[in-house]
């Protein structure tokens, strides 16, 4: 693909030095439409060490504050991995400058805060996406065909997905997801927004009538869960089980079953090798005679990407700030209601748990 | 392997013509120390029939009733495939004519029921083994080393599994799993007595101090289980769900999380074939640089086998049977501890359900 003029690219600036925004940064660079343009933290020193030791393009603008960044008016978008207390105040600040939104997952606290950045957003007329990177892998939208498919997978019935990894003790005294004042919903706004969003993607974002923690969450004596479960009931009785936790090796499973066929991926949220991605799918599986073997094996699939899945992320968000700038296209709705139903199920997760585990109605 | 004299094999008398004594029957031909001795069922016609068309050596006495079987002193041990609601009767009856017990699953109604069958073969001296079949697998003590391995694994803190097929019509309506004069425990006591088992197996069989039912099981009009979830938790905050139905495609997934490694399995009750079973573990699975991948994949591990699951379960049996028979051991306790084990969290999951999925503790 040909290197685009550096004029139809859309100028991402960052806010702050997260670990994540390495990987994100990366991916700026490497998305054919946009291009890293500058990066802004309350200390000019760090940003300016982080620059560096990311490979930032020595065209980057480096700014001793976020504010800088956002009165960039060269600046088209920004991403932000701020920790999730700070995304009210600065998305919000941000969309009043006109700027577009990329920010980390969780978008917010709950969804009383999510709906006033997304309406933010919305009355100034720029995009909003959250960070959720799996989403733009080429595998799942190969994924959700066959879940899609009334011949292959039929309705669906279940899914049980996980999203652990065993955090360090330096995370689990330090990490902002630790944190009550900075990332308040700990393990479940961090590895249990992934687990949501499968949840909601297999059901073809059809968003459940009920969501019930399970007893006994771990949290830090912060009171930031650590580990929890949850249960998701739709009304026509699906059910989605979810566990996510810092506590445990990493794995991030799916199974959905349907009343047909069966999807099983070991690695939704991060592929094991990004350039190679698999999953597994059966349909009809049943038993030889006498039940004593499979009448077939599960297929598995590979599905190939040579930008990784992040890079498209930024790809497509950025295709999406390219319209409105410049063909006056409204922002994508897709996104920020992906966002906001996603949330929602996290807030009634944290109700359940307040109600003593009780099912908790989704609010639409 | 030599053939063994007629005499040193343990001779079995199997009650009924179930659909699953197919199997068993053929496992009993073909475990070396164990021979297919009689058939009792209410119609002696039947009998003869199931026998021939299930290769049943032309020596087999057949006979019309099950009081025949159990009357006949040249028979060790019964293969008892009865429906649930006949377990307590027929296997009480049987051992105290100090016949041997191989029992289907689930052995009983309830831990009351199992508790008088229990006693009654231990009173009599008689060996209690219930059917599940996948203990026995090879496959299956190499999957236990691994959970039990405090480097490769850790300590155990969570498990998804599931068990789900789909029943056609026919099943829905007729099968002794949906009738509540018959298998009253439905799927729960079928499909999700696999999915207990493999909870308490990775658990090292430790007894979980809480089971709780998850709101909306689907039940037939009857009132009999065709689907249902329900979540195990221990003492130490480890915990197990698990999702059993009779309502969606072929799956059998256990997905084991430690603080080390992980274990993934997707055909636990049934290996996809026989001889080659296979499972995956990773241990300490991270990042590389800048989160863009992992740094391992699982590993797949083959186990072969020439003997089948339920020809190793018949052997394992009845080389317990001619232990006691003619070395004058003692029954191994083992079996019904498991079974009594598997069977109490069953109890806690009805017992969850029927007080509105309040929590049950599990009464030791």
């Amino acid at each position: 693909m040909a290197e685009p003029h550096q004029s139809t690219t859309i100028r991402f600036g960052i806010l702050g030095c997260a670990d994540i925004a390495r990987k994100v940064s990366r991916a700026i660079i490497h998305s054919p439409n946009s291009t890293l343009y500058a990066i802004g933290s309350r200390s000019i020193e760090k940003a300016r060490t982080y620059a560096a030791a990311n490979g930032f393009p020595s065209s980057t603008k480096i700014y001793g504050s976020y504010d800088e960044v956002l009165d960039d008016p060269e600046v088209d978008a920004l991403y932000v991995p701020l920790p999730t207390s700070l995304h009210l105040y600065w998305v919000v600040r941000a969309a009043a400058k006109k700027k577009h939104i990329l920010v980390e997952k969780p978008p917010a606290l709950n969804v009383k805060e999510l709906d006033v950045i997304l309406n933010a957003c919305d009355s100034n007329g720029v995009q909003f996406m959250d960070g959720t990177m799996w989403m733009h892998h080429p595998r799942t939208k190969i994924m959700a065909d066959f879940l899609r498919d009334s011949q292959r997978f039929g309705q669906l019935k279940a899914v049980q997905s996980s999203f652990t990894f065993s955090a360090d003790e330096d995370f689990l005294e330090n990490d902002i997801r630790v944190k009550p004042d900075l990332d308040a919903l700990g393990a479940l706004g961090d590895a249990g927004w992934y687990c949501i969003r499968a949840s909601l993607w297999a059901a073809n974002y059809e968003l459940p009538k009920y969501v019930t923690a399970l007893r006994f969450p771990i949290k830090n004596s912060a009171g930031v869960l650590l580990s929890c479960d949850a249960s998701l009931h739709w009304e026509d009785g699906k059910v989605a089980t979810f566990h996510c936790s810092f506590l445990s090796n990493l794995t991030m499973d799916i199974t959905a079953i349907g009343t047909k066929g069966t999807l099983q991926v070991n690695d939704f949220i991060i592929p094991y090798k990004e350039a190679d991605a698999t999953f597994s799918t059966v349909s009809e599986a049943w038993f030889t005679d006498k039940d004593l073997e499979w009448n077939q094996k599960p297929s598995e699939h590979i599905v190939t990407t040579d930008l990784t899945q992040e890079a498209l992320m930024v790809k497509e968000f950025s295709a999406l700030v390219y319209g409105i700038k410049h063909h006056g296209l409204a922002p994508e709705k897709k996104w920020p209601t992906l966002s906001r139903k996603t949330q929602l199920v996290i807030d009634a997760v944290v109700a359940s748990i307040d109600k003593g585990f009780e099912p908790v109605k989704v609010n639409y």
